[in-house]
This record gives C-alpha cells, sequence and structure tokens, in this order.
C-alpha cells in the first residue's frame, strides 16, 4: 500500500510499504480521509518543536485524526462490520497518513452517515480533544463565554460551545476572516484582542474563558476576563509573564488537558464528537481550507 | 386592578383590588401573561394535594410563571428600565394572575424582544426549573438521555437537554399526542412504556434518565433504565414500592432538586432560560394549548 | 495446598488442591488471613440469597478480604518484591480462603507495616468499599453525618468518616454493644432509631447520612433525616414503601455504590484504605469478633 | 472603650473610642483575642502594597481575624446568648483590634469551649480561609500532597489537610525551623526546596500541591510537581515567569480562592474551623508565637 513519509523537514513522499494486517481484536481500516492539525502536525512536518524526532518519520506519521471504512476483521472482532465507516485517532494502532491501517476494534467509533458526508469525519479526533477539556471544565451550559484565539482549535470551541448549550459566545481574533468564520461557526460577537470590546470584558468580566491559541498576550488576557473558569487548550513553550494574583481577584480555576490521554479524555469523547456530527450539531466542513490526494 | 381568584375548588372569578405600588428596590409590572403549571395550580385549582389551603385564595395565587413589562421604578432602582419586558416566577413578590404586580429588581430577568414574542415568556419559569435540576446532576452534554413522561415538564425536559447538547434523547408516555409533541420538541425516538423497545432499554442501560411525570411506574422503569444518573422531577405524595438494591447494580445517583429554591437553584436558572429562548434555543409556544384573557 | 470450600450451605471442609503457579504478571501471595464480610459472604454460607450458585463451591470461594504475603514472582513482575505484604481484593485472581493465590500485580497493594500489624490488613477492602462510596458521593469533610446502621460497615463508615474529616458523627443503630463499639470507633453519639433524638434529627436534618444497613426502616429514615446527600450502602434485595416526594422536599442526592467494580471504584480506593491504616488513620482490629484457623 | 490604631506605618497607639451599640439582628462582642495574618495586616502595619490606604487607619483596623464574648443581643437576636464565645471574622461590622465590636448574629460562629481555650480561636478565620480553598479544589482525602511554603498560612493548610484526611503530605520549606514546626503540625516529610528530595517530586509527581507562601520559585515548583491539581493560596503582585505548557504536560487544574468571600466561601467555613477545633482535629496553638495586651 501507499503511505506518506516526511523525509526530512518541509519535505514528503509517497513510498510503498507492506498492507498490515488485523490481530486478534483488531479491525482493518481503509482509510477516506486524514486531516492535519496545526499543533502536532505542523512541528512534525516543519521539523520545530520536537527535538527527540529523527527524520526521516516513520510512514503515515504523524496523522492521527482520520476516518476510514473496515474492511477485514481480526479475530474475536463483534463491535464492528466490514464495510462501517468509523473515526479514528492516533490511539490503538500506527498512523494514519497511509492507505491502511489497523486499530483495535474498542479504539475507534462507528459514524452512521445516513445525512452526514463520512469525509468530513475526519477533523473529529480534534473535536473530540475540544469536548474533552470542555467536559473537563463542568461544561458550559447556560454560560457566558469568551473563545480567545480562532484559528482551528478555536472555531471547533465555538461550535462545541454552541451545541453544548452555551448562553452567549465571544470571538477574540486579530485576523478578520477566522473572526468571519467564528461567526458562521455560531459566535454572537467577535472582536480584535485591541478593540475597547475587549477592554470591557476585561473590566466586567465572563464566567468561562477557552484559550484557543497558545499566544502569550491571548493567555494573559484570558485571565483578565474570566471570574470564574479559564481552560488553557493552547500550547505555548517556555515561560511567559503571569500575573498570579488573579487567580485569588478573580477567583479563578484553570484547566489544562491532555487530550484523549488525560484525565478527562478517552474514547468517549470520540464519541460525543461522532453523534453531534451525525445530527447536524457540529460542522467539521467549515474547517476544510484544502484537499490533497 | 382585576386579578384572578379562586374563590373555591373548580371555581374562580375576577375580582378588582388595588393596584400595588413598588417600594425601595422594586419595580411595578404590567403582567402581558401569566401561565398554569400542571403540579402547584392544578392542585390549587382542585383544592387536592394541599391540606393546608383555605379557600377562597389571595387574589392572583397560585400564578408564578409570567412575563410582564415594567411601568414604575421604585427607589433605587437601577438594573431595569420602564418599558423592559421581564420574566418573573413566583419569587420576590405577589403571585402572578393579576394585571400588575411588584418585584424586587433583583428577581426578575430582563427579556430581549427582538426575535422572540414576550408573551412566550411567560412559561420560562418552569423551563428554570428543570434548569436548575439539569444543572444539579452535571448536566447531559454528550449523554444518551431518557426522559419519562411527556406532560409539559417532559417536553420542557426534552427541549432543554437538547439545547444542552445530549447526544441522544428517547421520550417514553402512553399519550400518543404527547409522544407526537416530544419529536417536535426534539426527540429522537418516542415509546409507549409497555413497548419492547422500553425493555431492551432496561436491559441496555443509558447513563441518563430525567423523570418527569411523578407516576409510580415511570419512577420504578427510570430506576431501572439508568446505569449512572436519574432526576427525580416528577412529583408523587405518598410511599410507592422501590427496590433500593437497583443503586447497587446499576450504581446509580438519584438527583432531586427544589426547583428555584433549592441547592441547585436560583434566579441564574431564569437568566439561562431567558437566554435560550432569546436565542430561538427553545421553544415555549409548543407548550401552549390554551389561550384565556 | 490447603483451602476451605463449602459443600453445601452451612456446611465447610478443608480440601487439599493444586499449589497455583503465577504467570507472567502475576504474583502468588501465601495468604496471612482472609476475612469474612456479612454481605456476600454469609449469603454464600448460607445458600440464601444467590439463586445462581451451585454447591460445593469452588474452593476459597467466597473469600475476596486479604492479606499475604509474596512469595514468587512471575515474569516481568516489578512493582513489588518478594517478602512484600500486600492488601488483596477479590479482582484479579481467584478467591481467597487458600492458602496461596495468585493476582496480577497491580490489583495488590504493598502494606508498609512499620507500625501496624500485616493481619488486621485483610479487612481492608471492606474499607476500600466504603472509602468509594463515600468519595463518590463528593467526602465528608466538614459535614455533620449520620450513619444508620452499625454492623460491620457502619463501624468502617464511622472510622473513614472521622479520617476523612467529618465535623459530626451520629451512629443509629438497636443493639447497645454496636453503639458501644461506635463510639470506640469515634461516634460523636449513638441513639437506638426509636428514641427521641432520632425523631429531632428527622425535623432538624443533617447534610450528610451514610445508610449502612439494607434494612427498609434505616433507608426510609435515611431519606428522613438527609437535607442533601444520602449514600445507599447496605444492600436490601425486593421493593420497599418509599416517598420519593422526600427527593424535592429535601433536595436529596442518594448514591449507590458498586464497590470497586462501579464509577467510583477502583484499586485507587485500597490503596487509600492502606494509606490510612498505615499512619493509624483507621483500625481494622476493632472489626475482628473471632480468630479462626 | 479602647482600640488599637496604626497611625502611620510601622507606628500604632491605644486611642480611646465611643463603645458601639447592637442594631437591630446584632450582637455586641467583648473581644478575647484577635490575631495578626501576616500578609493584609502586615500590609497595613509596614505601609506596603496597597497604594489606597490613608493614614492614620481607622481604629480597630485591621483586624479579620478574632474571638470573643457576648456581652449584649440586639432586637430580633435569637441565635446566640450572652455569655457565648463566638469566632469572628472581618464580615458583618467593623475591624477587630478593639475592646468591643458588634456583628450580626448570622457572621459568627459558636465556639463551644468545653475542651478548648477560647483564646486560641482568635486565628480561625485564616483556617476557614484554607478551608474554602480545600472544599473550592475538592477535597484532600486520600491524596498524596505537597504543602509548599511552611509559614502560618502553610502550617494552618497541613493541619488541616490532616484533617481532612490527606494520605500524605510533604512540606516544602527553606526555614529549618518552620521545617520541624511543620512535622510538628502533621506533616510526613519535610524538605529544603533545593533538595533532591524536591528534584525527585518533580519527576514523579504528586497529585495535589498546596501553595502557601507566593513566592515566585514555591508557585513554579508546584506546577511542576504537581500531575493534577494545585491551589495557588498564596499571593505574589506583579508577573512571573510561568511555563502555560505544564497544564497540558501535567493534566492540570490550577484553584485560586478569594477566601471567605469568594465562590467557596462564607461563613460554612468557619463553622467547619470551629467544630474541627472544638474536636482536638486542628491546633492553633501551634501558630501562636507572641503575645501582645
Amino acid at each position: 500500500m501507499r503511505a506518506l513519509q516526511i523525509v526530512e523537514p518541509m519535505k514528503c513522499r509517497v513510498v510503498e510499504v507492506p498492507t498490515p494486517r488485523p490481530s486478534r481484536g483488531e479491525i482493518l481500516v481503509r482509510m477516506i480521509a486524514s486531516s492535519i492539525c496545526n499543533q502536532h502536525e505542523l512541528k512534525c512536518w516543519r521539523g520545530e518543536g520536537y527535538y527527540w524526532l529523527r527524520y526521516p518519520l516513520p510512514p503515515g506519521m504523524p496523522g492521527h485524526e482520520g476516518v476510514g471504512t473496515v474492511v477485514e476483521r481480526g479475530e474475536g472482532v463483534d463491535k464492528v462490520d466490514v464495510g462501517d465507516v468509523v473515526a479514528l485517532t492516533g490511539m490503538g494502532g500506527p498512523p494514519l497518513h497511509a492507505e491502511y491501517v489497523v486499530r483495535r476494534e474498542d479504539a475507534v467509533v462507528k459514524v452512521k452517515c445516513e445525512r452526514v458526508s463520512p469525509e468530513y469525519a475526519a477533523p473529529l479526533e480534534l473535536y473530540a480533544c475540544v469536548i474533552a477539556a470542555i467536559r473537563k471544565s463542568g461544561g458550559v451550559f447556560g454560560c457566558r463565554t469568551v473563545v480567545s484565539g480562532l484559528g482551528p482549535a478555536g472555531l471547533v470551541a465555538v461550535q462545541v460551545m454552541r451545541a453544548a448549550g452555551a448562553a452567549h459566545i465571544v470571538g477574540i481574533e486579530p485576523n478578520p476572516e477566522r473572526r468571519r468564520k467564528a461567526l458562521e461557526c455560531g459566535a454572537d460577537e467577535v472582536y480584535h484582542p485591541e478593540s475597547p470590546e475587549v477592554e470591557r470584558l476585561k473590566r466586567e468580566g465572563v464566567e468561562y474563558v477557552f484559550e484557543a491559541s497558545g499566544h502569550p498576550d491571548s493567555i494573559r488576557n484570558s485571565l483578565k476576563i474570566s471570574r470564574d473558569k479559564v481552560v488553557l487548550f493552547g500550547y505555548h513553550e517556555g515561560e511567559i509573564p503571569i500575573n498570579t494574583a488573579l487567580w485569588f481577584q478573580h477567583d479563578l480555576t484553570v484547566y489544562g488537558s491532555r487530550a484523549l490521554s488525560g484525565r478527562g479524555g478517552g474514547i468517549e469523547n470520540l464519541r460525543i464528537a461522532v453523534d453531534l456530527y451525525c445530527r447536524g450539531a457540529i460542522d467539521p466542513s467549515k474547517l476544510v481550507t484544502h484537499r490533497i490526494r
């Protein structure tokens, strides 16, 4: 089968590798689509940020968001059938930028595609990570909220928070195109981080802020705007100046989330993402900018 | 002003009483509409269930769900203006089946009626009670759920749970008209309590059951269907046979809720109901069966 | 090796069976002591309550609380050493009324016996079950509490709740000897269920009630006394008359707990029981009434 | 009556002021003792940190931890009697460094002094603040914990966490006298922040860290040591370099607490502190270094 291989930073090729076979409890999946996250995947592609990477990377890496069709079942598999469309994450098997992958049957979630297109199920892993963070922080039902940073994770957060019953969502982001996209995804208002509205938010406060960029200014703003909860979803390596007195002044609780491998994680979050997708409560197609075959 | 008075069980009349005046911190509200709950209100009307009631009831009683327009402000009021439409509950002032009522300004929630009709804000108190129960039980985001009993409270629960991101909602109810209504309100499936599907639910279990009828069979079914949480929202007076071993067998947590006066209660829940109504996430008009002038 | 076998209800003998050998990831444990719970174990002994039991029972059954010394390690074991004293439950291997048992290494907890006797670690499984229930219900730190039923589980609950920082503990129990024992275990007050003090408790309420007997009257009293949380730890099979209106009137949350196999369960609770035992915060020796060799 | 007045930074005198009289719902308290916190009080004394202070301060200020005897009751008071010893905070009345103060009756907690000395109830307000923070963070029952910084707040945290059932407590502090004191208060181990043991803690992690100094190094260490929860109780004004990637790497939740005025606050926490004191579960006498008459 063919697989994508990053041979050195900023350079990849398609290579021929043996097609895997499912062992006991595993299934063989023919990939429909895999998507590219702009955190982990772009670091691998650019060769930045992970000192421990050795190039060429293994074929298929780092693919960890995807969807495919079950084409073969190993012994003892009884929860999925040949022909089922399943959503995949990086857990329970090899990386996803390949024609075929194997997975443990309990590491996938069936997607019922009566009303939705299978290919847009590829980025549901990112939704699952956002869902894990939101559930860890107690949910957003009825909350007045801010999403700071409206890249892919921020747009996903807007969609998920809308589906989870947030009462009001304000998006903050310098890029006007992304702000426009956030309105499409369900934000009620969007502002540039240097607008007077953001100063007002800092003075008046909201109860829930989801930080989705990892940018130091966005992290600092999030702590200043919240009067209760902050989720630090964006990732920033290295120290940044933080006023820890805000924890006392704003009575804060600040949540991190190790995505699907942490305390609030697990396949249950992908199950929820798939359920929301199949009923049309979230729309991953809004995140797709390019298609590569 | 005129007010409705229940003079004896099953008999009411319109009486003339002095129009109240707002004291310090209070507002005077001209009622747009008040609604009738089928628990507390019908007991007062029928003279059943409350041994302590003395007829004739005070004018306006029991009205505890309503909406009106602010027409006068007492001293020191600064959060609402004359002309504001506000949602009302039984808290913070006299009963609502009257032309005018006073309320403390912090006991009402402003309704912005740009996109919605003010009159349908009347039953938002019931929504607030359901919201209080759902928040007390940890929310339903991503949960596979059952609503048992599809009278007004059950239909409200279906709408609220849909708005709060429930992954799947099954309604159980003997009355076919109510089952049909539940589908309109957002239920995914509806069944008669004696259907084989309900037996299947008992065997397979779901994580969250909202009991909204108070009927002994519905209460017992709810404990048998859940494998995690049950909310007992329906009210039944007197003892009924219950198998408490289900708490162990199904690892249950069973929540009661004292509506807006309990631990998870308060005006915050009405604020959430109003926010959801104003954005169209819930639809009280689906509950309205009759209009009385 | 020798093992105890219940050959028919109320009759047991010591039988000779092959000594087990540890597989990969397992350890062989020579038992120091196993204890007898008065729920599961006495049902097996009396032949009552479990319609599915077939006599003679397998040798060693139903032993599920015990302590022993590691005498051999299977391949790949690296968390425990030969000579370690370990606490055992029914999970991860065969029953415990035998000279030797095997267990997965991650199903045991090491007991450091510098200050405590190893044999009293046998009933720590029961403590772990109580700890699981108390943690599931949010803990008792600072709470004014009642323990209803002061058999072994109730006495364990008194000790654990004292160790967990309960502000006040009232025990309720008809048997005067058990009431005396509860005072020794850390209860502040103890009453007969028919005393006027218990009527006062029903009127005034406390925030947390731990029901530890399974007796219908104790279950009903628990629901009447609590104004917030009830843990139903005691087990009663069959329906009993319950007033579900108390959930509304007392704003209740009522928790069940599937012991170590449920949602709040797992080996972590045994780890906590062992930690508390080793520091002298709980005292299982108070539960020991007879020794059988 | 006499009151203490800080007339300028580092200078105080005793002044004569009118004795207050209790209004409706209030009581008059003759002070037994008031204590001095080393955060708020020392800032007022030194004239540092609060730009808004104007000297001379009002008589009695900043006293916000104390105990006294009820000597008179205003109209409508029915929860406390003349002669009751009551614990006081800064809430519900004037500052406490005075011979007499008035308080609303629901802002005090009765201290039953059968087994304990009334004077040591003075610092219970600090215990209440620590208790509020620990409850907000979900409690410490069964947790392996670290307290970083062993000044008064840290020693109080050690005592409270021991009373709340922490499984293991490690104290970290540069001052050897304070480390010794922490062992007396119930810590299991104590280390200098630069010891190899602290490096080991960073590598291996614990589930709960209580930061009680506000020192930047202690804050940073706390985030590095925890693998689940951190309470930021210590207060540091101004920005410090923080590695926010630790939230992801260590799956952190970091709690601040606005003491008794915040979300987890209120008089309930003082009630718990008094209950623990009266049963001997905490020992404020260990914090007293000087007595001033």
